[in-house]
């Protein structure tokens, strides 16, 4: 790192380019900014490079962007209660801007490696002091997507129309986790490709590259599959069906973009729709009353209940051939198998696990009958690392009695520090989602209907002031309270682990369950929250000296959400604009070393 | 009441339009539906209804509305845990739609019934058995506006793309409340034209009819006025401000659906942006710390602090201005002049305060010096009815130390019922207003930047299970949890109050604060749950037995929310689609009387 802390302090105030996520190390000069001139592109002849290259130089050109929020000290405030006022201060830094960059000269290393799981996705990007050329280098073409995103958000409008960028400028950038993601969840409400393509864009912007697409549910059947027609009887309607053609244009828009789609089919529970167009015979309980009102006989954590029989052979043929399809439509080389709350009460429905469970085996045992039985039939029809939910592994209901193959990646939704902590010390890969910190839905109530317990008119806990359901509580929504982008970016969800355990640590997924989400709301429940844990797995939460750097992030994600809205993601405002424009004026601490 | 309650249930099961709010009295016979031809308007010639009319029979025929969620009991299910499955039962009602509807027919009492408070909104709609024509009367072309409300809402699609009409039916209509609102805030973000005319779009669909519009706060001031020009100096940007051709095109957009608009600019406190650019002098602790940090200090409620000096001359002079022609724009009747937390360290900048205060006064007395001067003032400029928030007769801290004249409104936002009972035994007039049942805009965490409260990894009350911060927690949110439409719907605010106090509740509003709201979000959060709260103060949220109809609205709100979205209104699905097509499976209980 050949730059001190000081000097980076020091600069950071002064140019007005911030870009999200933070380059793991970025230095700017002190001679100031040159003109941006129509740049060509010196680079290898590469389709997804000139492609990148054309999107960021339309964006500049096209937004001409201004920075929406921009660094400064707090400013001086009057002391209390003495009213002599000051002026506010801003830094403002001088240039000429006379100098023009008129080029981008591009080395790529590997110009053939793929999208893949941990491709180097590094890059450097450099404007040596009175150049006229901005040097990127980078080991594979998706890191130079990515420098190609950093130079379209250091190249601002300098208030007058002109666009420049600040330099001598150098950046060397590479991300901490190769699985930086969101999920999105078609099965409960259907999600247009327009706005699928929309989360991309956004992803894109943040350098996120991992959609964890979560398909179908047991609500719903949106997916077109040659294998079984019969399965889209149970999409919303004939409009909200993803066909094949539709699949490939989502597919290759992401990879376009470095973006890796990682499919998921929700499997053995979470199942109805679709499925029991196939055989109802194969599932469990899809005509049970879900019973969370008599919880004796509570069949699933949510409308509707349905799980695919574990000891019915039809379920391996027609999980097999799902399956088959499914990773033919999607290139990547994961695949997602679910595997998350299985509910031993709908087994109860099926006279084949009764006689099971009389036969003096248990949950545990049945999960490890699909565990011995699924995973090596999926594998069997095409090759993937398979993710599952971490129930598979760690459910106190509902984990396999015995052995689960290591090479499975596990998704971690509960319990926070605590299951990433036991699933590494396992030896399992995980990818964090805590839905403590990371579920995009939560805090918004409840969405089930007949729920008497909003029906209070008087705060219980009024004498003592403790949280209850209505009264500063949950209100209804099981993961509450909603997560803020500070929650997120504050998540230290390596703490406690070893090194050996923290190799495991693959990245993070943010997840939006779609119970409450559909095309109306996707973008502004996603973003910019999906751009603070993009930052989190990129460059991490820390400054220089190893402290948190929240509050810095504050003025980066406040220009990076308007940067969306400009770039056609309805990401939600987070804060009155007043203080985009005021630094740190809406901070809770004047100390600005708090966090 | 010329019905049966037998009957009317019976036949709400098998008619499948559900027009929202659901209307006083509504009667369907069972002879079944008629077909809907081109209906010919026979009625007084008068353009809000001439107008009124083409809006409803165009949205009918470019929508040709298939109710997305109609009402049927609950199907069957297996009985736990005996597997016999029982298939789906629906009522579907036989008809022969060779009759055809040709014409409406409108008598309108009083033509001439300008929109003002009060005015008498009641409709009655008529089809009699085997009758050609649609009979509408109403007293006020308001009425009528209602009555094409209706209409337009039940006439249907029957999934053939034949639109019908179930006849004979029978309504009688009018709303239990005077004032039926939302309320929007153009202080914090700018909102614009255009979603201010959707909200109006959807108050419209769903019968409110008062839009109570916070224009300005301390953070902008977007409000563009002749007396003062310097003022929209403190807007966000010159293409965030209302101009008064924008105001008028809003308000007569507003008049010509029947809904008023009372214009909100809040006074004393609440102020700075704007105020400031007229006269720092007339101004306290503009330039202060807000000091949530160090709360001795503390100087607003949030940033950025500022309020009027009351015991400085000129702070008259420019309010009367100001009312004025804001008055002059906004040709309503009532006026809201805010006067919500006033925070007395704030006037320690005042030296005029301090000395008021060095003298023996209080905060009390300073509050009483504003109604004093202020009102008076004010009724001089234009003589309207007066809306304050609450706080200037019954806030602890900053009440009035002697009398606030009773022909105020006073909007109630604190203390649910409480303050309800408090205020209507004060005698005062009570626009419903309770944060914790109607404040749109709570349960999304805090706003407040470098906030180290989210930086909390494990639940520190993880073995007692109670509520904190970021478990389960308000989030930062003061105002959690989110206000689900079951909460809103559920709200009785006039429990406990005499006969005398009820009358003088005028209704309900339900505010969108817009700290964390702006273009992208407003319908989102506005809607569909502002229309739960338009059905409660329409026709109430109980049936003809006394009982709530919670339950009952579900497949209302939920098809209501479909239609809103068909006609360009982006309000936020409430369930997964498959709770819409699978009435009540998606209910906590399964005994549907359970509220």
């Amino acid at each position: 790192m050949p730059i001190t802390v000081a000097l980076f302090a020091k600069q950071a105030l002064a140019v007005a380019a911030n870009p999200l996520p933070k380059p793991t190390y970025i230095s700017w000069g002190t001679s100031g900014p040159f003109s941006v001139g129509e740049l060509a592109l010196d680079g290898p002849d590469h389709q997804i490079v000139k492609d990148g290259f054309d999107r960021a130089m339309s964006t500049v050109h096209e937004l001409k962007w201004i920075p929406a929020a921009t660094e400064a000290p707090v400013r001086q405030f009057e002391p209390f209660p003495t009213p002599t006022g000051t002026a506010s201060r801003r830094f403002k830094r001088q240039y000429n801007a006379t100098e023009i960059l008129t080029s981008v000269k591009l080395h790529v290393e590997n110009t053939r490696a793929t999208l893949t799981h941990a491709v180097d996705e590094s890059y450097t990007l450099e404007i040596a002091s009175g150049s006229d050329t901005i040097e990127i280098s980078a080991k594979t073409v998706y890191g130079a997507l990515h420098a190609f995103t950093t130079l379209q958000q250091i190249i601002i409008n300098d208030g007058s129309g002109n666009l420049i960028i600040e330099q001598p400028v150098s950046i060397e950038d590479a991300p901490l986790y190769p699985i930086r993601g969101v999920m999105i969840d078609s099965g409960r409400n259907f999600l247009s490709k327009k706005k699928i393509l929309e989360q991309i864009d956004a992803m894109a912007l943040s350098k996120l590259n991992v959609l964890h697409w979560h398909i179908v549910d047991a609500q719903s059947w949106p997916l077109y599959l040659e294998t079984y027609e019969e399965m889209i009887e149970d999409a919303y309607s004939p409009n909200e069906v993803y066909t094949h053609e539709c699949l490939k244009e989502i597919v290759s828009y992401a990879a376009a973009r470095g973006i890796r789609i990682i499919p998921e089919i929700d499997m053995p529970g979470h199942a109805s729709s679709g499925w029991k167009q196939v055989d109802r015979g194969m599932m469990a309980c899809i005509d049970s009353w879900w019973s969370n009102d008599v919880w004796a006989y509570h069949t699933a954590v949510e409308p509707n209940p349905g799980q695919l029989d574990i000891l019915n052979n039809k379920t391996y043929e027609v999980t097999g051939k799902v399956y088959k399809e499914v990773a033919s439509l999607f290139p990547d080389s994961w695949f997602h198998i679910g595997g998350d709350e299985l509910h031993i009460n709908c087994y109860n429905f099926s006279s084949l696990v009764r006689d099971f469970f009389d036969s003096g085996k248990g949950m545990g045992d049945l999960v490890q009958y699909w565990v011995d039985h699924a995973i090596p039939n999926f594998k069997k029809q095409a090759n993937r690392t398979l993710v599952m939910w971490e129930d598979v592994a760690i459910s106190p209901n509902a984990r396999a009695s015995g052995e689960v193959p290591k090479d499975i990646v596990l998704q971690a939704w509960n319990n926070g520090l605590e299951n990433i902590q036991n699933l590494t010390r396992d030896g399992y890969r995980v990818i964090v989602s805590s839905s403590d910190f990371m579920y995009l839905d939560c805090g918004f109530g409840g969405w089930i209907g007949n729920d008497p317990r909003y029906n209070v008119m008087v705060n219980p806990n009024k004498t003592d002031g403790s949280f209850n359901f209505n009264y500063q509580g949950p209100g209804g929504s099981w993961c509450a309270p909603y997560k803020t982008w500070q929650r997120i970016y504050d998540y230290d969800f390596t703490t406690g682990l070893s090194e050996e355990q923290k190799a495991l640590v693959v990245g993070a997924i943010a997840p939006l369950w779609s119970e409450q989400v559909d095309d109306t709301v996707i973008s502004s429940k996603m973003w910019p929250r999906a751009a603070a844990l993009a930052e989190l797995v990129w460059s991490g939460n820390r400054d220089a000296n190893g402290n948190k750097r929240t509050t810095e992030l504050t003025q980066r994600i406040l220009n990076f959400r308007e940067y969306l809205v400009a770039n056609g993601v309805a990401a939600a405002p987070l804060m009155p604009k007043f203080c985009l424009k005021h630094p740190h004026e809406c901070d809770f601490y004047l100390n600005q070393t708090a966090l």
